[in-house]
């Protein structure tokens, strides 16, 4: 079985246990807290960061936008990268502006100011830095919105990869109180859809020691 | 023909040109530049940033990876991501390390230097900052020099997207002057072969107003 190295409030590796569930692939989940830099974790990827991983025979699987390919190209079941390939460049547009834009703006203050300050540092975040991701956080909202006024789902006409990786970065916004619903009623839709997935149940379920989420970040009509 | 929204400095733009160079695919350079922001181009690409492809037909291309995948799907000839599934988890682990650490280390910090301060702010670099990047590139051209004692080239036992990855964030790199190729052979071995190539040539040769690259840019014998 796989091993995937991760911590609960990781959005990448979020978004690659997204696409396993969906595909029905088993993996052992080991906990990987990437800020404490271990030596045998830097020997496995220099980069340092989760998710990494780790078959049977020893295959290492780096960068969750690898792992994403590998298992669409390996599993049959559940297509994310479906479509003409100009489909799947849409899709994969879309995975790129959550994973940087949506994490740069967004999640990776929020985790950093409301996770790694009090964890590692023990110190207080930073409120300027707050309300800017949070007001950020609207405007990726409407954005989301705007797709979709025209398709059913973020990538298109079906569920894709997009989906997920959109709801792996908007989940850890939200467990740590980076998301307002108010006025982004298609957005609060398609999450609420996204929330319900037998999928995205367990990982709704795991709490980050120390850090608890909002009253409403497990229920299904916010 | 293809347009490709890019401006000469654009390591994203120059991976995307080498690609497109390799599978012979013709396509019309169209300069922008991202931190000029304009309306029309934010309405292409919301994230603001280059490269950009237009087809004939309007299909639109965004983000360097999903366009890498695109002409790696549709164009057979020169394949860029070959051999298993794990052989190209591997690539595009590369390809993610050159794309978002060696840039966030070395050419982001050069580009903000010594190109976006000089032309838009008329400003000094910083010269901390400058000796932080230069310092982070010897690190990078160590973990080449250790990535070709075990393989042919950097992704694997033949040329592959990482090679073009890698080569186009160190010709930026280098161009800004971040580069000292001492006492890293292999990485400049490697280099070479690289600038050597007729895909490359014509990327060497084009120059950023106002920006002069170091007397052995373009020199194949370092």
């Amino acid at each position: 079985m796989w091993q995937l190295h991760q911590f609960p409030l990781c959005p990448f590796s979020r978004k690659v246990r997204l696409l396993l569930a969906e595909k029905g692939v088993g993996y052992e989940p080991v906990r990987e807290f990437p800020w404490e830099r271990r030596d045998e974790f830097l020997d496995i990827n220099p980069a340092g960061q989760t998710p990494v991983m780790i078959g049977d025979r020893g295959t290492r699987l780096i960068d969750s936008v690898a792992i994403c390919e590998y298992f669409e190209e390996t599993v049959e079941k559940s297509v994310m990268l479906g479509g003409t390939a100009a489909d799947r460049a849409e899709i994969r547009r879309l995975v790129a502006w959550f994973d940087t834009q949506f994490y740069r703006d967004i999640t990776a203050p929020l985790l950093q100011e409301r996770m790694e300050k009090r964890i590692v540092h023990r110190a207080a975040p930073d409120a300027r830095l707050l309300r800017e991701a949070m007001k950020a956080a609207v405007a990726h909202l409407d954005y989301i919105d705007y797709l979709l006024d025209h398709r059913s789902w973020l990538g298109g006409s079906t569920m894709s990869l997009a989906d997920l990786a959109a709801a792996a970065q908007i989940s850890v916004a939200d467990y740590l109180g980076g998301i307002d619903w108010k006025s982004h009623e298609q957005a609060k839709r398609w999450y609420i859809g996204m929330k319900s997935r037998p999928t995205m149940r367990p990982l709704l379920a795991e709490r980050m020691v120390g850090i608890t989420p909002p009253a409403d970040y497990e229920k299904l009509d916010l």
